[in-house]
């Protein structure tokens, strides 16, 4: 049975494994920092398919099947699929998804989706509700382009803040606790938070408020800070938003200097990559989590983990009509370890 | 514990309770069938807000402090809020509902939206990860028309097998288990299904299949037949979806009359009220449960049903990229009885 622990943060008292994770990407994002390390690479974004949107679905095909592979199951295993992308209706998940057959819930979360998909996964198995449960997310810069902002034969520039949406997807699986690391421990539900930030290329700053919020409650729930972290992983604030986020925190008492690091930062070369503030999008963070922070878990490296994508709800539309960009983030303890919590500093 | 039954139904043990629930609807659903039942009509279709998104969003809302207030219930005691509608990035809960504070996660099931916030708000009940939890959703006919078809000053004309959105909200409330009926027994989660059907304005059609999946493998898993139920009710199939799945259960020896109604048919009168096959849209399932469904089962005249709404998961932009359109039901067993499953015919 899982434990409420103060406010807003539920232990997971079984410590679910993550089984098997897989993270597929295009060409941009294979020649970023963590690029060797996705599990496959197509340098066609088209991914073999007609348009964008397919090309996308594809992707969540390709991440959940290898996720699969590499951890010796099939789809029929799977009791329960979570999977959602920043496409309208989320279409990249219904058709890329289809065909596996496994009892389906679409999730729109924006960018915070891997976070919210992991979460419900975890707590599927933890409940006994499932053996075992998938989550899987995407996003495609062209396809995003075109129902966000321009398409692309329009040629529109991009402001100096704005986030680079990534061309990748990431799948996880998580079962019934097995001596294999690494562990859900602990999940913290984000809030629906806004401080008027209208710009949408600036959504990094509408997300560091809800991102501060939710890792708040969580130290001050658990009793922990970042010294008990080797990394907190937000996903994706970009520069901006990690500028921002890493004030908000300060003035809470808690300093992020040298634990705090950020998918959009971590999958892409700022220097060189022209992505302005840094990636974005659904697969961004799923990307990082699956090809890098996952595999440097299993091998040891990296111990005690807080996994927390962000995520912006607004539409083209409700900006249009003058709303300011609501946030929200949704948090994940990962640990190397089954039980006990990290030592209170 | 839950436990599981067959293939795909899922027992919950605890046999949460539906604490509180409120529908809220427009002047065409006020003169319906139903019309009286609702806890809050506005014959203002904007709900005093500047756009129809926001009124659908001031909709949900309503729905929400209605089911709390009916409940004796603060915004503080809900543990999870799980919310969809039919707009692009989901707006309308996510400017709806942010003021409530909870703890939320966004959900796109299209009109399976309430089946499926539904069960997974029982879930979080029956796992220990929320003492209560929340599903709301909604649709707007001035919102929905705008965004899937034409503005409404274009003035198309509609084909008869098209169905009218319901302009509509619904909010659930699920706690621990309370000697209050209705109780939610059994959920059966959904795969998504299709069978080649491409025409946008015959979605009863492409969900139709979905429906007759999701009822076999109940039905096959739980050994009970129509016979045991009071009412099997689909939301939102229509008229053409009716037939088509009365036609695929009559195929595997299931003989749905008499039993089968759908939430479409019974929000408006389609005989008076102009809307083709029947209503759709996440409102209408939602408002059907909550303002006619669930007070039947409170005051004894319905006992056993099977609530089963379906959704159609395409987007304006995989139909006019030549795809079909998937379909997804999600199963909820609700009862009057906390426990023993209706009596095996």
């Amino acid at each position: 049975m899982p434990t409420h622990i103060g406010s807003h943060t539920i232990e997971l008292q079984s410590s679910p494994s993550l089984l098997g994770f897989a993270a597929v990407g295009s060409k941009k994002e294979s020649e970023g920092p963590i690029g060797k390390h996705f599990d496959m690479i197509s340098s066609d974004a088209l991914f073999g398919q007609k348009s964008w949107e397919l090309a996308e679905g594809e992707m969540q095909k390709a991440a959940a099947q290898k996720a699969l592979a590499k951890a010796s199951l099939a789809p029929g295993d799977i009791g329960m699929l979570f999977a959602g992308d920043l496409l309208n209706q989320i279409t990249a998940s219904h058709y890329g998804l289809r065909e596996l057959g496994i009892p389906f819930m679409g999730l729109y979360g924006a960018c915070s989706t891997m976070s919210q998909g992991l979460i419900l996964a975890a707590m599927m198995v933890e409940g006994g509700f499932a053996r075992k449960a998938m989550a899987v997310t995407s996003s495609h810069f062209c396809s995003a382009e075109r129902q966000y902002r321009f398409p692309l034969e329009y040629g529109g520039t991009r402001p100096p803040t704005a986030q680079w949406t990534a061309t990748a997807a990431g799948a996880v699986i998580v079962g019934e606790n097995t001596p294999s690391p690494p562990y859900v421990r602990n999940v913290c539900i984000g809030t629906i938070e806004n401080k008027d930030v209208k710009d949408l290329s600036n959504m990094g700053a509408a997300m560091a408020p809800a991102a501060a919020l939710t890792l708040k409650r969580y130290f001050e729930d658990t009793g922990t800070g970042p010294a008990n972290y080797d990394v907190i992983l937000t996903g994706d604030l970009g520069e901006v938003g990690c500028d921002l986020l890493g004030q908000l925190m300060e003035r809470e008492g808690y300093k992020l200097e040298g634990k705090h690091a950020d998918c959009g930062l971590i999958l892409f070369d700022k220097e060189t990559q022209d992505v302005n503030a840094g990636g974005s999008g659904c697969g961004c963070a799923a990307a990082v989590l699956c090809a890098y922070l996952l595999p440097g878990m299993r091998s040891g490296k990296i111990n005690e983990v807080l996994f927390m994508a962000t995520g912006a709800l607004m539409s083209p539309t409700s900006v249009q009509q003058g709303q300011d960009i609501p946030g929200i983030a949704h948090l994940v303890h990962l640990s190397t370890k089954q039980s006990g919590r990290p030592e209170v500093s």
